[in-house]
């Protein structure tokens, strides 16, 4: 493996707020992530879309309920995944992808089982970068999947390296002119950019009680709608497909609320968010001009 | 009837260019304009979306062929009407919408029947805005629904007093950052904005030849994507809804292709201009904000 | 007393967030902020500065202990509240000055007595508006000083008709390009501005989760220092004293920490942000040009 | 000669759109072209100025009519190669220059021979590159005057190294912003830009239909006036001399128009082009500050 | 006549600056403006063009001498202003110019006299505007030639009302983005931009000595020219025609500076400051589009 | 010592302008710059502030009034170093500082006695820094210390190598958007840049005669203070103290101005300028973010 990458690797974190945001998710091992990955061995920190099987919580033993419950949301999840690679090809096995807040790796991996495409993964978190590079290892899929413990925003990688990038539900964490500025320095012309986020909502007005919640929550800070598509202009990424999840996403919310064993306490503001229109659950695809 | 309007009428067209834009629509009898209107009085000037019903062209009878070739078109056509008309809203029959580059007017009138609004629609034609308000006249809506001859990029309304703004493939004949100004203003906060559009490809690169020879038969200039959200984030219009209509373009340029009695010359362009990749037919959806 | 003022009032509010702001000041009956008023009939609605009396949390009778506390945290807000009246001078009494987010009113009371000028304050929240010009009358200056129920990103007020103008812990509310490019639009030529406010430390790096619990307690959403400088340097507004007031309000919060008559809850939130770096207190004096 | 050269020599093309335009000029044989730089082999591919001397047309003998009619134009295309030329100085033979798109390479000779700098041409043809090498050859300057098959937009040429550099009717391939910034990066401070083009006038309004009449000939993409000052202004290219040469222009095409063995059929719409206030041939002269 | 102007005519000067500059001119008297203008009543208060006479410097009778000098220095000072002029037009005589910054007015009358059109001077000098205006009543031009006491900055006349306007060696004595705005706002879509101004030369640098000299002796402040083309692109001024008039003005300097009777001093430090490379003469001409 | 330099150092000065400040400073011995470092061998180049000892005037020795004076002046530019220096802070001995403009090195000097850090002082007189460099030979501190014949808008130091990094009255002869860019880029994030210098009021209006006859004695380029903010905007450099100096500097010039050993002449224009409210000097602290 060839890996697009500069001899000389940037440091992960350069401010404060980040080694908070790294310390949060060195230290962090919600159920809701870490029950739903070990189904199938494909972790993913974002949420869920789609119509839900509401049977789940009809099942009477407590047991296979939670399982069923669980494996339900991991579906859920799954489709948004999906939803998400679907966008960046075609793709060949010999392109590369850029997974830019990567988490426990598991979009890199399901990038990679589309496409046959390599794929670097970007954390500031070194845990998640480990358990990520070991979950590829144990696939088999080390040589083509890679994890970094990096930040997104100054990666080292190499110029014009990459067919397609990504941001699931990471952007929230960057400035977004810095963020889009490497990801167009890193995509090739014509090359493929795709974000699923959580964003406010201008048209509803500035950021909600409820928005503010989540952003304490998880040491985050959402941006609004109009702040991606004002840094994207700036950056050469022109948008060719803007679809509003927040319908899609209440089902998974609804029904996560119900799962006792899974929940973190947030799930109440999010569906309060999405209901009284300060909140959006947004995917923006992208081309690299 | 309030017209939210001023006083004193601006000038409908300001350049050169204005004029023999105009010069064009006032001379325009194409019959793929004026025929497919004649069916329900809904006179369109855009293309249409959505699979067509291709028996129509095993029709034997050729002056029923015809009949059903136009009608089918027409259907096409009405299909791309209302899906546009279906991101205004919701709104209610107290709101007013603007109708920029209304041409014969059936955008202003499918917005009016689906929810009871008023509705300004603006040319540059003296032409088409007389003939849109006889139309107007005839089915005894010209309380509220009422069209001018004027300039899209000045049109002397009332700053926010519009609940929603459309251009139906009209936005190809001006500069977009005034365009925007106007919508912008013209819309009150938290107001839609909806455009459907030809746009040519940056991710292709420059404007290939079809796409200049679309120019030419038109007298317009076709922008490219980028375009339309560089100037959108410059004007407070934050997109929420994006949708590359350009396979489902194609069913009615192929029919159109094959209608003897219709065809204006421009159909295997069109066609191949979006089959190279260099052209797309592209839905937004924006909030004043 | 001739009102800088047009013939229509605009519409004091324009968003669902700023009727959730406007109900939440509507509503709101602090004793931190109704009980210091009392004292002399100032009403402010910001914190204080300087170094506190810390012998009041000594007295052991304890009505006279909570009557102390309350006097010297007044004290601490007047002397904030003095500090920008004295930036916003030299003015003669024909001068008029603009206080944008008055609340109760105190600032402009403040302003009036020290200069003698006219003063028009603006406030989204109905109640703030009456209370203050009860206030006023009371006063008998309220020929000099008016407050209206209106919005400070669309005053309605003269074009170049103040001398000066301020924003005292108000902008967190609004976006800051349409708030200055507001205020340069109503200050003369060499006009001064002068706003204090709670800023977030770009130093720091994004808002930290104490900056976010702020956020939804007071439903505001704080912007980083760095925005007061980029939205000024857009609106002709020209900073020439900059001053960071966080050592000299971390008095204020510890005594008020002690004071359970007055506490609210949010007093550790600005102790943690103030202390861990990610939250500043502000001081900007800026000229119009 | 050392060339101001990476290592690594970048793509020549990056889009459809560019393969397209390389494609065409791979193809190009036209005699207006080929024939006219056969006479001193210095071939231009651009048009003429100054006024025709129009007995050529009276000549009896139609062999030595067409001789004549060759060299009248060739001379007039030369005009314009000097006047371009002539505004690049002074420059030292120890100088550099840099031209972008280069096509069969006659203007780097014409600045190398008045000069005696280094000259490095850019096309992405290959076969022009080819071309004009074995021209360069030829005339033995080929240590001093190289062509590259090469993207102007991305040359991998040093930065600063170059005294002047130039667009001689190439511009409208490209984008400018992202031209001009090349221009910026590879002039030393103080070196001169120049450029002579076709350009749309804004005064007239959009792109005529004569405009896009001839980006469809050429498979280019016009830019109005307004967008080489805005995208200068962008990138420190200061304009120090500004010529309408259209009037200049308009007896090269008028006896082009004539030379039945030369025409390629887009002289009348040039014609129309420039009469009607549409279309302009502008000369830019800047400094890179 | 119908005057193009508001109801309430704007305060002529806003800062110390501006009033510093009107008493200068309010006070100026020097010969160099005062005796050329005496000939044909034509006062000018800019620079001359051209090459000189120099013959006027032998004539042995001092008296006719300095008559001689006077008057060539006048003829060049006259060539000039119809070199100005001459790229207003075309215009017709019911056309409309604004000259901003009109001294005592010379140039307002040179273009009324060639076009026969209505012109409106401003200068915040009310000595000059009186002075002027009595000039045209001698002239019996007064219903067509007018002269205000004014701020080009903000003149209160009516938008789109002119169709040419000029700055003649007015523009170092204000921001160009304002000055350039409010150019266009009065000018017609289509309307035509001149001005003659001297600039610093970006290419030698920063300000040399002698611009600082001549900002000294002036009260103004030289910008350079990078400024102009930038404040022009931003305010839809598109160049067309652009003429170094470096070398065309030296001979006026020389004879002037050989000019007892008319020396201001400051003739050396100009003939210094074009010849070291660091000032320049400069006629822009431009389209508002 | 390990440098933070590049292997390549880049040339000094780029422009005529440059050579001509540089030789104005290879030529200077003011007595107020050589005489007043001769006292403690730190040499300054810029003014003092605070309350003058107005007693060393009223010493009747003369050659010892002359060297109280002479203490006094270097009393009061060693308060001014003091005052900037104590903002760079705090910094450990490991920290890099860069001192922009570094004249003879005084404030390089003061740096590293306050803080132990290492200093890269730039300035484009070859001989100042050859004399700086043996300063910090004497001093034994030339492996933390040194100076460099660079130009500061391109020193080829490394990327984010910087804790700190200043100009202190050098701003003048720069573009400060090529400047702060150079600092943004040196300084690692969460860095400060600290300036002290004299600006042109933009509240009074243009740059008065004064601040002409000042930038002519100097050779400089006095920018206005809305420069400053506007281009630290652009450049990720956020201010978080801003300190208006004019008073406190007063007390230094009138003192120097009765130091008939050490006037340059410049005196007493710089005091009109101070009064009269066209010139500020003015302290920024900003942090790169």
């Amino acid at each position: 493996m060839t890996t697009a990458d500069t001899t000389t690797a940037p440091v992960p974190t350069q401010s404060t707020y980040q080694n908070r945001v790294a310390d949060y998710w060195n230290a962090e091992e919600n159920p809701v992530n870490v029950e739903l990955g070990k189904i199938d061995d494909l972790y993913h920190h974002h949420y869920g879309i789609g119509e839900a099987d509401w049977s789940v919580l009809d099942e009477p033993d407590p047991a296979r309920r939670r399982t069923r419950i669980t494996a339900e949301l991991h579906r859920l999840e799954q489709a948004q995944a999906d939803l998400l690679a679907g966008h960046l090809g075609p793709l060949a096995p010999t392109d590369r992808v850029f997974d830019a807040g990567c988490g426990r790796g598991g979009g890199s991996v399901v990038a990679h089982l589309r496409y046959g495409c390599h794929a670097d993964g970007v954390t500031i978190s070194r845990k998640q970068a480990d358990f990520a590079n070991e979950q590829a290892r144990k696939r088999s899929i080390s040589d083509k999947v890679r994890y970094h413990h990096r930040n997104m925003l100054d990666t080292g990688f190499r110029t014009g390296a990459y067919a397609a990038s990504w941001n699931n539900e990471s952007t929230m964490y960057v400035e977004l002119d810095l963020l889009f500025a490497e990801h167009a320095r890193l995509l090739r012309r014509g090359g493929r950019y795709v974000t699923v986020t959580g964003c406010y909502n201008d048209t509803y007005g500035r950021a909600s009680r409820e928005v503010s919640l989540i952003n304490s929550h998880y040491i985050c800070d959402i941006h609004p709608r109009s702040a991606y598509f004002r840094a994207m202009a700036a950056n050469r990424l022109v948008p060719v497909h803007v679809q509003d999840l927040t319908d899609a996403t209440i089902p998974y919310w609804e029904l996560r609320k119900q799962a006792e064993h899974l929940v973190t306490g947030i799930e109440d503001t999010f569906l309060t968010a999405y209901r009284n229109g300060s909140f959006q659950y947004l995917l923006i695809v992208a081309d690299r001009v």
